[in-house]
């Protein structure tokens, strides 16, 4: 029953959907729109939308499904100005990477009889680029993580649409979870903004240390390639996240942080042992 | 001119290194030995050694180049008996991780003109796995690092032979550099103890607040299996560098708490962009 889809937004996420949706037998309407037109002219040639749209917003209203695939805050923006706009024919989703701030926007403007639905989603995939890295199968056997409200008063028409985007996401492969938004920020601050601002931080220090003899990183080999590769992730993308999740994010940097210490006073006892045993059943449940 | 080979452990690098010199066109004699015959025997089976051993002193006094392929504090404890009974003919070599030691330990009981040569090494190439994993590719294009004595006292016999031994590390397919031995550890304390220590760290703190639930392990995708993969290294293998670089490894960890800490107290001030800039020059060199 869904046969209009908009997506806004053709970065990576954004072509990869459209290109799994195509693959998994989607066959109705895939518009496009890109801040960048000529990155949207891309997604079009790689066959991830039909079509590249001047107007985001008209072409959201033209769709019966809207696809925020941009950063946190323009996923915000776009918000509020859908909203108005929108209506009980219409769901609006998005794969924002913090949910909490989302989802009490959403609570606000969205999922009343009379107004679209909302339907806060994060698939837990990535690489590192732009659309020239869209991928059919970037979402297969990958989480897809909704953090949706299971009081939300929805028109019969559009909670229709919800149960049929989740159809689509499980079709592209993806293992959907449903977790309450604060929930999710917590855990995705321990299982992956934690990673990620580690590794930045361990990339900057052996910059500072290091950076100035560049034939030494040849000598850490493919232990320091893999524990630094996260180092290259864009600020721009992670700015959003940082501001959106700080609480969470700090308890978690502060827990390595203490981790750390725990493990440097110990180098010399059997806390070392203990440290490495606790690591090793991480790795092997 | 070598034309006699003794490996003394035969685990994933001592088998490496017997593959690698037979790929290599070494037509010589590789004897082993090995703690546990059985994984002895394995090594034997994969062609990376002609015969093993019951007694390894017999076995390295029978040879020229004696590679010692065991943990750090196995390392100095063969290095006791080799000594007294190696002498101008010899050269003993190994691969050990930390090389301050070592090489003091090497100034004491070798390379004097009546006594074996020793040439200090360190191959910066691994898997996880034992002689299972043998691979004779592993030291292609890989850093073997020495931290040789420049003002040793060597028998024009074992002189060549440490010549000899470095033409044939080159001929494994490794880029040689060489470095004091302080300098080595303080360096490996940076790109390859510090990762390591990490990921352990970041490993067991995330086994204490989400491994209760594996199902939200998936969650956290690549990004935190790669983050986290060197969380299932073998404490019986860190234990010996613990011990033996600890000031530099607690210096590494004492910095990156503070880095982690800089980041903590700015996650929403322009710092964060400074530190992501700094992390993407790390990646970009």
């Amino acid at each position: 029953m869904i046969e209009r889809i908009a997506i806004l937004g053709t970065g990576l996420l954004g072509t990869s959907v459209g290109l799994a949706l195509r693959a998994a037998g989607y066959r109705g309407a895939i518009t496009g729109w890109n801040r960048s037109t000529e990155h949207g002219q891309l997604a079009q040639r790689m066959g991830a939308i039909d079509s590249i749209a001047d107007n985001a917003l008209e072409m959201a209203h033209a769709s019966q499904v809207v696809l925020l695939a941009v950063p946190i805050y323009a996923t915000l923006d776009f918000m509020e100005k859908l909203s108005p706009i929108l209506g009980s024919e219409h769901l609006v989703t998005d794969v924002g990477s913090t949910k909490r701030m989302i989802s009490e926007t959403a609570a606000k403007l969205f999922n009343t009889p009379e107004r679209a639905a909302f339907l806060p989603g994060h698939p837990m995939a990535g690489k590192e680029g732009g659309a020239e890295l869209g991928d059919a199968n970037l979402f297969r056997g990958a989480v897809w993580l909704f953090t949706d409200d299971p009081d939300a008063k929805r028109s019969p028409h559009s909670a229709a649409l919800v149960k049929g985007w989740r159809e689509w996401v499980a079709a592209v492969g993806s293992k959907t979870i449903d977790l309450d938004p604060s929930r999710h920020d917590e855990l995705v601050a321990w299982v992956s903004h934690l990673p990620q601002f580690t590794a930045t931080a361990l990339s900057a220090l052996l910059e500072s240390e290091v950076g100035a003899a560049p034939e030494l990183k040849d000598v850490g080999g493919r232990a320091l390639r893999e524990m630094t590769r996260l180092g290259a992730s864009p600020f721009s993308m992670w700015r959003d996240i940082a501001y959106t999740n700080t609480e969470a994010v700090e308890h978690a940097l502060l827990a390595l942080e203490q981790r750390l210490a725990h493990l440097r006073e110990n180098l010399r006892t059997p806390v070392l042992r203990e440290e490495f045993e606790q690591a090793n059943k991480f790795r092997k449940e």
